[in-house]
């Protein structure tokens, strides 16, 4: 679908700071994986992480070839006919090798980034990382060189002699909504839900 | 994480079928390319489609390894420390190869599982595909025998000493929401948005 592709790194950029998970994809002795986790943006880089002792880290750290790629859902397209239907998303596609973070500064800067993007303001709050914490993560780096956005929008296309139809059709949009945060059964009497997780929006 | 994996069938089933998009991950020369399209399940068969010009289809059918992970969002898991922030999620990996589907009836019931799978119901409402659609729609099958599940649920889990810090932790948890239905500016007057669209659930 060319009229689907090619987008400006602004258009890219949007899709990737609102995504949560990303879907990491590798190969093993000719077997790909494809393998969700979390993520984030900063410039021109994406960076995940996990465990030290994680196959998919320890594989992608050698210098592999990886893709990932971040899927957004927009809404469902009910077309005339069967063939038509169709879904509203936006994806990014990213191909390259990572590299292994072994800078301390670049590295407690990608866990800001990761603690950020799942909940913007919650860095400040939190106990941040110790030696052995920073240790035991491994966190991985790929520059945003090769990269491709699809993005589908806007009502079904259906053939031309189907519109007469009496047929329904349009679009379902479906969005990520965030329900009342669940405090943790052990919370520490008097605390108050901070406002990122009351009100929480991307 | 060998504590977040093993699921019988039954719970294999409940995440496909709950899910809208998967992410197929193939291998050409060596690089691997990740994709998000459409699914259904019957059965004990993953089935996915496309035009029969897709190079991700192409080469699929040639019966390369392939990997389709489903991954369902549940929830943002905020802890006391930014080291044990998580999220919660559902996900299936499908390991295998696909086969092209060529007997017509088989491709019919998967286009209706298409369908259906978007929308329950739909199906009897739509426009039926024509042979010449039929031709153009490369339907393709993995057999549900090599799959994996893993589900993390609940709240943070954070480390013994961090209890006692005076930092709210929980979850926010995340649903896919649909908003009120988009009817095609071209829509034909006089017809009712179905129930189906109107009042979406999964």
């Amino acid at each position: 679908m060319p009229d689907r592709g090619a987008y400006d790194s602004e258009t890219v950029f949007k899709i990737l700071d609102e995504g949560l998970i990303c879907h990491v994809g590798f190969s093993v002795d000719g077997q790909p994986y494809v393998i969700p986790t979390g993520f984030a943006r900063v410039e021109n880089t994406l960076y995940i992480h996990g465990s030290a002792a994680s196959r998919m880290l320890r594989t992608l750290a050698e210098g592999v070839q990886v893709c990932v790629t971040v899927t957004l859902l927009d809404g469902l397209v009910l077309a005339r006919s069967a063939f038509h239907h169709s879904m509203n998303y936006r994806s990014v596609v990213m191909l390259g090798r990572a590299t292994l973070v072994s800078d301390a500064a670049e590295k407690i800067k990608a866990l800001e980034a990761f603690t950020e993007h799942i909940v913007r303001g919650r860095w400040n709050d939190v106990r941040l990382p110790t030696e052995a914490e920073l240790k035991a993560t491994t966190v991985l780096a790929l520059p945003l060189a090769e990269v491709s956005a699809k993005i589908r929008t806007g009502p079904p296309k259906d053939d031309a002699e189907d519109y007469d139809l009496p047929i329904w059709a349009g679009v379902v949009p479906l969005t990520i909504t965030p329900a009342a945060p669940i405090a943790d059964p052990r919370l520490k009497v008097g605390l108050e839900t901070p406002a990122y997780a009351k009100k929480y929006s991307r």
